[in-house]
């Protein structure tokens, strides 16, 4: 039987992100066009180690060697298929952890076959917002663009059948994100509305999933972490700037000084 | 009778800007490689809505779904000819405006011959400088690379011709923006110097145009009020600013909170 | 014989930025997706021009135009390879230089045998750090990503002898950088270690240093000034910053406003 949201806490968010720094963890990044310099310089700011490796054969080497994939759908191309199939498959014969974010997945036809295709291929985590997650787990969905049409909380029935059909942790975000493992839910608050007028922000959220999934521990809480940690910088940063581009410099800058006081 | 520039009135800007933000349009962005973050990020700033969807499959779905289309040739491939091809195609079979920056054509083989088949398939508008204009025009261009070695109002006849030609609103931008239908012309002022030393401002207004011309109404009003948003943040927030690194966060604030006061 | 490292005058490299800025050089920039932005900024504020052409057919026309070419195998894919060496070609037909960024070279298939290969074509310059210059050398490496695992003086022998087998001025970067033409050597001094959390600022300083070596003048200490603008600008930027997000406007600032007194 599903347990209902439970809030996650501060004090295990501190802990995850004090392991994270030691820990340093080398992530592998196939993602979109647009957000490659956000998603290293997040990767960077909170003291894991991004890199983008993309020709296939290249990519099915770096995939054993690094400590998580990462599989953003955002421009997918047909190119990106072949490098994304060898990485996973390689992280996948490694022991990697790897993590799907799923953009825009439900109209458009490349990425939603590609993307129901790797979901049959363990994913360590997936993390969408609500119309991304009930497309993947085959509700129907009023998403248009990247944007979601939908409440995260509408889409966590979406998102336990997706993570007990699939063995992932799946994590909806929106106003509040419900990270789940198909039974237990954590709620996680923080984050801004401001931070939707920043490109970037959800792709690079997935890629701290990613770092986080490098660690040992309970995997759930590993996600929830990751999540508290981007949201509880956007919300500190979001109370110091005037608009979208200071929010960019200040999010970096606390996410690199974020301390388990601010967490808590 | 071509009738002289007239300066181009704020209180129009103000109320397209006003109309933009309540429609958010969703623009599908087949742009340059270096760009697309900043492209993206100055789309949301104004209250509109970015995607890029590059493969030529989903181009051709999105292009349809989406509000208006932005083709940049910046950094061109075969693959990205097919690409655009796709969507603008699907762009004009669903009545969707779509917007060419001609970015350095001239010179560069594949990039030209590319535009000078693009302007054949009625594009609701065209942005560049100097001597982007002229060299699609069928005029002799100056142009070594992406700056303009021309002053935009000696490309205005070609501008004219160009709009006669295509049927396009032409947008020539440098100090004066110079915006035509081929018979009327208004001309934007604004900006500042140092905006040319930031990377991408010249293809995120071809972006901004093609959300204003997915707003009803005049369309050459429409990219004028596009050119003149571009240019009154770009100076306000130099005002402000030691240099290039600082204006980029700066301008991003200024689009966001931009209102008619400061237009007018 | 090999002489001791020489620390590097700021008088000299005061004198060489400011032929840089009078010569304003158009710098063809064949780098990885993920810096692409932030190599165009670097170099707009130094007072270079930057320009990204990509397609294997323009790039060889490009770069008989441009002043220098830099080719960076950060997120090199087949395509990439084609449009290099046709790039490559064409610039040492011009007799314009270009210089190489191995970026992660040693582990990594594709890039190490396309590196191996480039460095028999003359490249002017060669950036890198400590693992990528002994990979490249043939010496071996602990390098896992992109991230050195060596210490820049311990890789001066490989960068001797890599700049004596190709001809090409070598900078091995790191706390120190050292630059040989294979029997002198110039030791820069400055940066610091908050510019690794940043992602770019190795391959930017590589498009810098194309930047320089389309001067005249001494190659060696060219490249040598390249290293300590972007070391002088990284050490003043962090003096004024809470963290890696805020340091890339100061930075950008930085290298716009540094002048001679600073250099110094």
């Amino acid at each position: 039987m599903n347990t209902q949201p439970v809030d996650f806490s501060g004090a295990l968010t501190a802990a995850a992100l004090h392991h994270l720094r030691s820990a340093h963890p080398l992530v592998h990044c196939l993602t979109n066009d647009v957000v490659q310099s956000f998603t290293a310089n997040v990767l960077l700011a909170i003291g894991a180690s991004p890199a983008m490796v993309v020709d296939p054969g290249e990519a099915a080497q770096f995939a054993a060697i690094a400590d998580a994939l990462l599989v953003n759908v955002g421009t997918l191309t047909q190119p990106h298929v072949e490098a994304m199939l060898a990485a996973v498959h390689s992280a996948n014969l490694a022991g990697k952890p790897w993590v799907l974010d799923p953009v825009a997945v439900g109209g458009l036809s490349l990425r939603t076959e590609f993307s129901l295709e790797l979901i049959q291929l363990t994913p360590a985590a997936i993390r969408g917002n609500a119309s991304e997650i009930r497309a993947l787990s085959g509700m129907s969905s009023t998403g248009r663009g990247v944007d979601s049409g939908d409440d995260s909380l509408s889409a966590l029935p979406a998102a336990r059948q997706l993570a007990q059909q699939t063995g992932a942790i799946v994590a909806v975000t929106g106003d509040i994100d419900y990270v789940t493992d198909g039974a237990r839910c954590l709620a996680v608050r923080g984050g801004d509305a401001l931070m939707t007028r920043v490109v970037g922000t959800g792709c690079a959220l997935s890629a701290v999933v990613a770092a986080f999934v490098a660690l040992p521990g309970d995997r759930l809480e590993n996600v929830a972490a990751a999540c508290r940690v981007m949201s509880c910088a956007g919300e500190l940063a979001c109370q110091q700037v005037r608009g979208p581009g200071s929010f960019t410099p200040v999010f970096l800058d606390t996410l690199y000084l974020l301390n388990g006081e601010a967490l808590q």
